[in-house]
Order: C-alpha cells, then structure tokens, then sequence
C-alpha cells in the first residue's frame, strides 16, 4: 500500500539547497507553506538550517523515523543514498532528478542499480525523473513536490507520468477554483506504478474522480484488470496522447517508453469503462464537473438562458455531444408564462432575456427540477450591467445545493468586475464556464460517464458446443512443423471445431477426387488451389467460381495445377454461394493484452474507406451486437426495398466464436474470416486465414 | 459610408436614466468612462442630469449636431423618437431596446413604422434589440454600448447580429489580453446590415483581422459578394451556428430570422476565402494569434519545449491541425548540441529540459528562425520554480518582436504568482495560451489562413462550345406547357447542347422504330421507358440492358408497352456501356444564391455514406479537380492493380460544364446526372434528370 507515500509523518529531502532557485528548496518551501502535519528534514552536509528548518548532514542523523525521502541530487550520487536510507529504514524515496533511463543506457544503468538496491531494503521508488505527490487532506497536507499550483483542498485526485501535463491539469483546477485530493506524477515510474496508484486513489473514500493522462501503457492488461475495478466504483477521466506518429515519436524520446498503438488503448479504456478524452482543456473542464454534481439519468438537457446567441452555440454543442434538448411539458409552459416577462421565450431553451431577475431564473431552475424529461440544468448566463446579477448567482447556488439534477453555468461576464457573482457562484460550488461550447462539452462528459455507469456490457458467452482440443491440436502441430500460415484444410478446420458455419468443403489432391468431391457438396461449387505459397489466388486464376458440373471442375483442377507447380498444391472445393452480402470477421494478438476482433463488410469498405469497428477479446454479446451496429455501411446489411436484412445474430455469434476461439487457443496471432456470406436466416464462411 | 456611427462626434441617448441598472445609464457611464472625444447629451424630461451630464428634455433641445441617437425606450415610443430625431436632423439611431420583429408581428409592424420614417427622414437605422457598437480608435473613443468588457485598443474588429456573442468574443480577447478595434452587434439588423460593417471594417486601416458570427445569411449572395472582396485584403475568421437542427429552431426564435441551410454558408465560407471555425471558444483564440502574428509561409513548425508531455500533446495537435513537425537541419542540431544542456533532446520537438534559462531559450528560438524548413514556433513553457522566468520570457518578447515567423506560446503556469512572466509576454505581444492544445489549433489557424490566401481558385472557365440558346429554348418550352420536369429527349437535348458527353440515343415511338433506331447505335443497346409519369422505373420494369439483337429490342418495348399506359410513354434507345465506374453529378438551387453543384461516387456511396461533396457554382477548374479528390472514396476512381483510373479530366469537365449550364440557364432547380460511366479515357452521362 502506498500509505507511506501518501500520508506521510516525516519527509527528508536530500540535496536540500539554501539556493531558492533549487528543486531541494522549492520542495521544502511547499512542504513549509502548505502547512505539512508532519515532521520535515532537510538534509545537506554543509547547511545549519534551510528556510529556517534544522538540517541534518545525513538522513542516518535524523532523530526520527522517516517515511519519505525526497532525493533532488545528480544521478550518480543516488545509489549511495538509497544505501543509506536502507539503513535509516526509509519506506519510500521520491527521485526528483532527471539523468535516468530518460537520458539513454547510462542512465538506465543507474536506474537499474537504484532499483535493486532499494528491493535490498523494502524500499519502494517513486520515479525518477518526477515530481512527487500531494495529499489535500487537512490531517496531513503533504505537498512533496516542486511544482507551483498551489493545492486547494477537492474531490479530483491527479495521476500522470508526465510532470508536465500533471502540473497543466492541476493548474487548470486551480484556474478554476476546483479543488483536488491526491496528486502523483511519477516520471519514469521505475517502481511506482500508475495502475497502482489509480488503485490508491480508488480506495481513496475522499476522492470524488480520479484523473488519468498517459502516454502508452507499460502492462496494459495488469492496467485493464485494476483500473477496470476501480472505474466500477467512480469515475475515470483519462486522456491518452501521442496518438499522431510525431506524437508518439516525441512521446518516446522524452520517457524512453514505448507509444503504443493508438486503438489498443482506446479499446483498454472503453472496456475499463474510462471516459475518454482527446483534448486536455476538455478533460479539465469535465473535471470540474464530476467535482461537485450527481450524474444525470440521462441525455435530456433543459437548457436556461438569459441571452440568445449562446443559447444557439449551447444547443448546438449539447446536441453534437449526444445530448438532446426536450419540449417542455404544457403545465411547465403555464408556470412560465405566468412567471416569466411576457416577451420571454418560453420553450427549451428557455430565454428568460437579459432583464431577467433572480426569481425568474430561480423559476426556471424550479421547473426545469420538477419536469420528469429533464435530466440536468444547462445555464447560460451574461451579466448584463442593468440587472441585480449577484442575486441571480445566489439562486443559482441555492438550487445547485439541492443536488437534484447537475447544473452547469456558463458565465459571461467580465471577471475582473463582477468579482462577487463570481464568488458567490464559485463557493456554491456550481462548474462555471468562459464558453458555452465548453460548459456544454462538459455537461455531455458527465451524461457520457451515466451512460458508461448505466451500461451493460454482460459477462462474454461461452459457447459450450465448441471442441478447443481439436483447434488446440491443429495449431499445435502446425507450430511443430514450424509453420507460421495454416492449410485452408486447417483452418476449416478450427472453424469446424469452433462451430463457425462454413460453406460445405472438401479438400482434393487431383481432377478425379475433385470431381467426387463436388458430386458430394452439390453443385454448382467452387475450386480453389491451396498452397501456403500462393498469394493473391484470386488474381492469379486460383479461384473458379460457379462451376455446374464435373467437366468444369475437372477442367478448372487441370488449368490450376498447370498454371501453380507448388509441391502442396490441392484443391479446395467448396459449395458456391451465390447473393447474400459479405462481411468480414478477424481476430490480431496484441503484444500483452489479448486480442482485437474486427468486424467489417467486404468489398471496398474495410480497405478504401477504412470503416472498421474493433473490440478488445472477450467480445460480450451486447459489444457483439454494438460491432455490428455502429459502421457506417452498417445501413447495408439492413432491411432494403422489401429485402430482410441479413442474419444479425448468425453474424454477431460469429464475432463472439471467434472472441472465444482466440481467447482460448493464444497461438493464433491473426485470424480473418473473410469474406463470410452472410443471408437473411444464416452465415457461411468461404475463406479465411489463420497465422501463427 | 458608417462613418457617423463609427466616429461620431455627438452622441445623444434618449432614455437615459438616472437608476444605475438602466440601460440608459450604462450607456453614459460607458461614453463618459471610455473618455469619449465627442459630446454626450442624456435625453430625459425628467432629469437636469445625468451622471453629472447636463440632460435635455427633447433631441430637439440639444444645442449641437447629433450623428448617433440611442434609444432605450419601449418599443411603442420609438416611431415618434425617430421622428424628432428626423427634425433635428440626425444621421443614425441606435435602436438598443426589445419589443420589435424578434417578439412577433405586432414588433414587426413596429419595426417596419421605424423603418419607413427612417428612410423619410434619411436616417439610418442601426438594430433594433441590439447592443451598438465601440471604437477603440484613440481620436473617437465612442462607447456606444451596454455591455460590460472595458474595451483595450487593437487591431481585432468584432461583428455580430447577436449582442451575447459579441460580448463572449470580447470579453475572451479582453481576457487573453488582446485589443479590439472595432465592434458591432446589431440585433434585428433592420437597417445596417452584417455585409456593410464587415465592408467597413475591411476599409478600416487599422482593422488586422475580422471575427464575425452569424446563424444565418439574410442575403446570402450579397454577403458572398462584399465579404469575398474583404477577405481578399485581411483575414476574416468567422463562425456559423445553428447547425444543428435544435440550434437552428434556437436562431430563429431569437431572431426571427431564417437559420439557413448549414452546408450553403459552409461553401460560401469557403467561398469567400474565410476561416471558418466550429467553436466560439477556437475561434476566439486564433483570433488572438492574427492580432500580433506575421501569416506563415507553410505549415512546417518548429516545437520547443521546457517539459516532455505538453510537447506530446502539441504535437499531436498541430498534426490534427494539418501541421508538419520537419526533423532539423545536421548543422542546427550542432549548433544546439553546442548551446543546451547535454541531457536536452535535439530534435523536433525541441527540448531544452526544465532547467533551461533564458539563453538556451534564445538559442533554440535563434535556432529555429534561421531553420529554412521551419515556418512558425510553437513554445511550451513552463514556469519552473527552480529557474529564472523573467528572463525566459523577456527573450521570447524579443525574437516575437522580430516578426520573422509567427510564434505562439502555451504558457503553464500559476498566473496569480508569476504575475511578471505574464505581463512581460502580454506587454510583448505573444499570444499566450493555457492548454498546449488551444495554442496548437490556433497556430493552425493561422496556417490554414496562409493557405487560403496563396490558393489559386482561379475563374471558372466559359466553355465557348455550349449553345445555351437550345438549352434555353428547351426550358422555356417546358415552363410554358407548366411542366416541373423534363423529358428525357430534354434532358438529353440540354446536356447535348453543353455538350456533356451522352451515350448514344434515340428515342422511338414503337418496336419497329426502336429497333431502326437500335441498328444506327449499334448492339448491344439499352431500351428505357421514358414518360414524365413513371418514377422508379427501373424498379417496375422499364430498364432493359444488354440488348444483342433487333429481336430482344422489339420484345422489350412490346414488354413495356403493356406495362405502362402512360399517354406519352415513348422509349428511350441508348448505347450500352459495360464496365466503367459510375459517378454523379448534380446541381441545386439555393435561394437567393446560385446553384450547390454535387460530386458523388455512384452504387451506396451517395445514399448510405453520404460520401458526396458540394461547391457552390460557378465552379472553377481548380474547385473541381478538389471535389475530384475529396471523397472519401476517390480512391476507387484511381489505379488500382494494374488498371488505369479513370478520366479525371473527362470528369471535371462534367462538374464545370454542368455548373456553367445551371448559371447560364438558371431555370434549373435541380439537375442529377446519375449516373455518369467514367473509363480510362472517357466519360459518359447514361441517365439524367432536371427539375424546373
């Protein structure tokens, strides 16, 4: 646990300075000015006393116990302190400087070195290359850490590697007038992690949100597992960058980690059940709202303002976030109209114009409470210079106490003068905005996060009729022959042990068995040679399609085995399907983490115009259902002039089957099941690869 | 010419009042506190004075000449106002108070009686139910206004109908620091229109940029007309909402006005040669950047930075922004090496670590604008504690002050303690930002500016071939027999005498002449019925394709004969064209406008994806070589495995012609040439239609 850290009953820093302008100075100057509960040590070997604070020449001389050593001293000397805070007992150090394995292999060397001897005496390190923590909580105040915002005490706690990006949230909070709880920015993160930190935070009673910015994930499935559990219990708030190949070039270069791929930890945190962002100021801005209002049953918006122009903007950016803005019902129309001035304009939004007073916003706050299609309170509000505004802000405080419905305000108004609305809405804790697009982008992330609360993505089906033995031995006999691609006479046969429906098939070694075969199956079929060493058959008159009898198929077996002298050539005969629509279904092993399924629909619209959905493996039956749903040609596989759709559920059980498959058998490095002829009342697969 | 509204030298308000929250009052207290350089005369019968100005009790009373006249009187009294104001022979009225066109027909009628004593006494109306307008020009200093922002002198000229945006726009560049020139919010707009201030604005010297929000275009061809000519001269950034359907029904009820069409003030944006943005909040702050920023040659920018993350998520931006991040030049990473810390990262993003001061600063910056492959500066800076910021910031101040490349800074840092970092960067000129990312759209901005003003639309090309008096003659027969649609011998006739290419027709009456007609085209030929009272033909029969011989020509048409019994069923006998890609172009009249012409990749391409793109006609060459290539889908028109695209040649000519025929002959409401059979070499319209 990470107690230790984070609350603290003594802190030494080693490399104090008596310079100001000093890592070691600036730490103990906010451990000082903010009012740190414990016991602070500055250690240096030449000072009495650093900002009127006893120093110690060595942490061994300190008279008490230490939790957490600060080390603000070059690289090299920091294996040596490490030995010496074994020996004094210290639980945990906070590596502030740089010259780590952010630097290249030297540094990585002396990382390394650090670690092993910290694992020697139980202790744990935070960082390199980081800034430290902070910990709001009025009992113990620790700001060990260099950076300037001053901490104010909330309900958001912060986490990221980068210092950066940590200190650009933090600040924003702070611009804000939002407090936090918990902070950690911790680097390189040699020990420390981020899933373990954000399983802190998670059991953190007094942490209302928690907010995340990563880079890469180092573990993503140790991440997924933790964060999933945590993200169960409150809000996750998280942004990933070096989604650009410049960005992750440049994301690589200053931690030494490694970007990964984008997709993947986008579909990590839609299965944690993360809210996503892609913009840092609109990650801030959400923030502030989790703050302090509930989350709202849903997506309906009553939108109040005392200005029209913005009322526009808002209402176009709630409805671009997914929100909608409802009628209201004819009794709250009464109550209005007999509240409101007459030339209000009553619906939603409901213009209570420029010269509205604080009862008649407090009117329309009333109503819009009471109506059951309202699901939470967007404000627009400009302070017009004719009008009482500090009155306004007081209703509006009063209301937002209530806690009924979220109500998020956008102000406009000059700050600098209307300092006492400002106050009085800010201490009433109702999230203010500069800008209604920005209000309105946040009022959307807290109706998002009800959606992910409220979602039911079940448990993943597993299909009992499936024989894993058979696909097991398969793909282990393969790998014995040191083979990477499977045998179309292999992969059918996985399909066939995984019950994946595919068009009846038989394997041929010549024109007389082919010929057989096809009397089998029932004409008219398909031929195909099959080799591992044929690439792009269909280009290169590998495929015959349609034929109606046995001259066809003797016909098109002797032109093949003409045209390929492989030594494994045979022939695929398959039953020819025509019509129905082709879809595509595939499965790619993701360096630690398990496997993407795709879905897609054939022909040009998985490689032209790239419109593919991807879920994280196991794929459940409601994502199932959701992959099919949400790609653009997804109006294609639908009901069309008179013509049923296609089998919806034949289609998303074949993306479970193979969610299931390669989750059970891992030797599959890639699969694609493409295409598979999918018909009003049943699927077929006719092709598909297998590698290893 | 506005210039008495702009720079009046007397101005009067006619319901000044002595209660504080009072539009009337604001308006005095606005004048007198901005030092306005004219005379200020509070009009009331009541009061000696006001805010300690003497106050008359007619306009008629006021000793001098009076340019502008605010009205802060109910709606009823204004028509008389306006006539005194018409005695007294003043040039403009302010017409600041509600009650008119925006509350019903009642206002409307009011409006109109304002109108037309206005015209009478040639007084121009400015509003009503609109704010005024402010100068900043040091020899006016005219705060006719209510609103609240203490205006700074600058050289960013605001306009816009709706007094709440206007206000938010101000107040951000008052809070980011940046000056305004001129500003305009003219509610109702009755009389002064959007087109006549941004024309004044455009003639105003010290005006450097235009931002300009509109929901919708009242004369739309107009606008395009004046603001094209502006943005010739000086940017325009400009922002439309309403685009939702909901934010549309907002508009129009706060206005009264029409929200038009979303995609037709996009073309005419673009059109124009505006910046469009989608949100007040961006546009706002790439305002910022015109205000003191030399326009890039290109989009290649150059990133330093004092912390690793925020250089992450800036780069990311600036590449979703459409910015490149160019390696260096071997001799600038020598002269860097030699310059920064040995632990800095020499690269691009270029960072000079934490710790750097203002020389290693300097030296990245020197670096950068002497790098040929660099346009523009992006900096992140980041106040750390342990270094001087001062004197970072007072070497950005001097390189901005160069005015070389653009350069534009995300400042992260606690505004309240570093207050003199701020105030050196702001006294200087550098727009500052608090998220990378803002900093990094509004560079962007500023690029895409740079863009539109080196692109070369060019004029739109008059093909000398056309015979526009058939095309002419052929609609004009049509309208006079009442008709809304054209008959495919019409249709044909007119895209003949365009001479868009037509696969060979003829039409016939009966079997025997469609299969003469059949033997001059050539087999195999296509028979269609063709009668201006079957719809969806093809689906009921009336298509018949691949026709071999005179014998299936006269089954067909015996087929269809019995089929239909429309009275001027006719058949249509075309050449029949295999292969090919088939594409659509189309054209429709937007009102008061010209024509939208349409490009689109024929099968699901149009109708499910949406995959279309529009422009407004006339279409010049090089418009049409972008639609070309702007689907997504375009990809398939190219080369692919050995085959050659098709004729892009042949196809941009279609787009041109067809915008050319619907600005000739504009009769047209609604053309569709579906499809167009594009090969190799060729082009080829097979079917088509025209609406009146």
């Amino acid at each position: 646990m990470l107690d230790a850290l984070f609350k603290p009953k003594a802190v030494a820093v080693i490399g104090a300075s008596a310079k100001e302008l000093h890592i070691g100075n600036q730490i103990i100057r906010n451990l000082l000015d903010f009012g740190f509960k414990g016991s602070v040590y500055p250690i240096n070997p030449k000072a009495s006393e650093i900002r009127g604070v006893k120093a110690y020449k060595s942490i061994l001389d300190v008279p008490t116990e230490v939790d957490v050593v600060h080390m603000a001293i070059p690289a090299l000397f920091v294996p040596q302190a490490i030995e010496d805070c074994g020996r004094k007992g210290v639980k945990l150090v906070i590596l502030n400087g740089g010259g780590f394995s952010e630097t290249g292999p030297a540094g990585a060397a002396i990382e390394k070195d650090c670690m092993v001897r910290a694992r020697q005496h139980g202790i744990r390190i935070f960082g390199p290359n980081c800034q430290g923590i902070i910990n709001t909580d009025p009992e113990v105040r620790a700001y060990c850490n260099f950076t300037f915002t001053r901490p104010e005490p909330g309900s958001i706690s912060i986490v990221a590697l980068s210092g950066g990006v940590a200190s650009l949230i933090h600040q924003a909070f702070a611009d804000m007038g939002v407090g936090t709880r918990l902070y950690a920015s911790n680097g390189n993160a040699c020990d420390v992690s981020i899933p373990e930190i954000v399983q802190y935070f998670g059991n953190d009673e007094k942490t209302r949100a928690i907010v995340l910015y990563v880079e890469g994930l180092r573990d993503a499935s140790r991440f997924l597992e933790v964060v999933r559990k945590v993200a169960a219990k409150k809000p996750i708030l998280a942004m990933k960058a070096g989604r650009t190949e410049e960005g992750a070039k440049a994301a690589s270069s200053h931690t030494g980690g490694i970007a990964k791929q984008e997709m993947a930890t986008d579909l990590i945190f839609e299965k944690a059940g993360i809210l996503s962002f892609r913009d840092e100021a609109e990650l801030c801005q959400a923030g502030a709202v989790f703050a302090s209002q509930p989350v709202p049953h849903g997506k309906r918006v009553g939108v109040i303002t005392n200005t029209g122009g913005p009322a526009v903007i808002a209402t176009d950016a709630l409805v671009a976030g997914g929100l909608t803005i409802p009628v209201l019902s004819e009794q709250a129309k009464e109550v209005l109209t007999n509240t409101l001035f007459p030339e209000a304009s009553i619906g939603n939004p409901l213009d209570v114009l420029a010269t509205a007073e604080g009862k008649h916003f407090r009117a329309a706050m009333d109503t819009m409470m009471d109506e059951d299609q309202i699901d939470s309170i967007y404000i627009n509000f400009v302070t017009a210079p004719f009008v009482d505004t500090e009155s306004i802000a007081r209703e509006i405080v009063e209301v937002n106490r209530q806690q009924r419905k979220p109500i998020i305000c956008n102000l406009m108004t000059d700050k600098g003068q209307w300092t006492e609305t400002v106050r009085i809405l800010k201490d009433g804790n109702v999230p203010i905005y500069d800008f209604p697009g920005a209000a309105a982008k946040a009022l959307a992330a807290l109706a998002r996060y009800g959606e992910i609360r409220r979602r039911k993505t079940g448990k993943p089906k597993l299909f009992q009729d499936v024989d894993q033995w058979t696909a097991k031995t398969i793909i282990e006999q393969a790998q014995g022959a040191g083979r990477k691609t499977l045998s179309a006479a292999e992969v059918y046969g996985i399909l066939n042990a995984y019950k994946i429906p595919v068009a009846e098939w038989r394997i041929a070694a010549n024109a007389e068995e082919a010929e057989r075969c096809a009397a089998e199956i029932g004409y008219p079929v398909v031929v195909k040679a099959d080799s591992g060493s044929i690439l792009h058959k269909s280009d290169r008159g590998g495929v015959a399609v349609n034929l109606q009898n046995g001259r066809a198929v003797r016909a098109a077996v002797n032109r093949m085995s003409k045209r390929f002298d492989a030594q494994d050539l045979k022939f695929l005969i398959q039953e020819y399907l025509p019509g129905g629509k082709e879809i595509i279904v595939g499965a790619k092993a993701e360096e630690g983490l398990g496997h993407l399924v795709m879905f897609g629909i054939g022909g040009v619209h998985v490689e032209v115009l790239q419109d593919t959905v991807f879920k994280l493996s196991p794929v459940t039956s409601a994502e199932a259902q959701e992959m099919f749903c949400s790609l653009k040609a997804t109006p294609l596989l639908g009901a069309v002039r008179g013509k049923k759709g296609v089998d919806k559920k034949g289609v998303t059980q074949v993306i479970q089957r193979v969610s299931q498959l390669v989750t059970e058998v891992p030797g599959i490095q890639e699969m694609d099941i493409n295409p598979i002829i999918a018909y009003e009342d049943h699927v077929f697969a006719v092709d598909a690869r297998i590698s290893l």
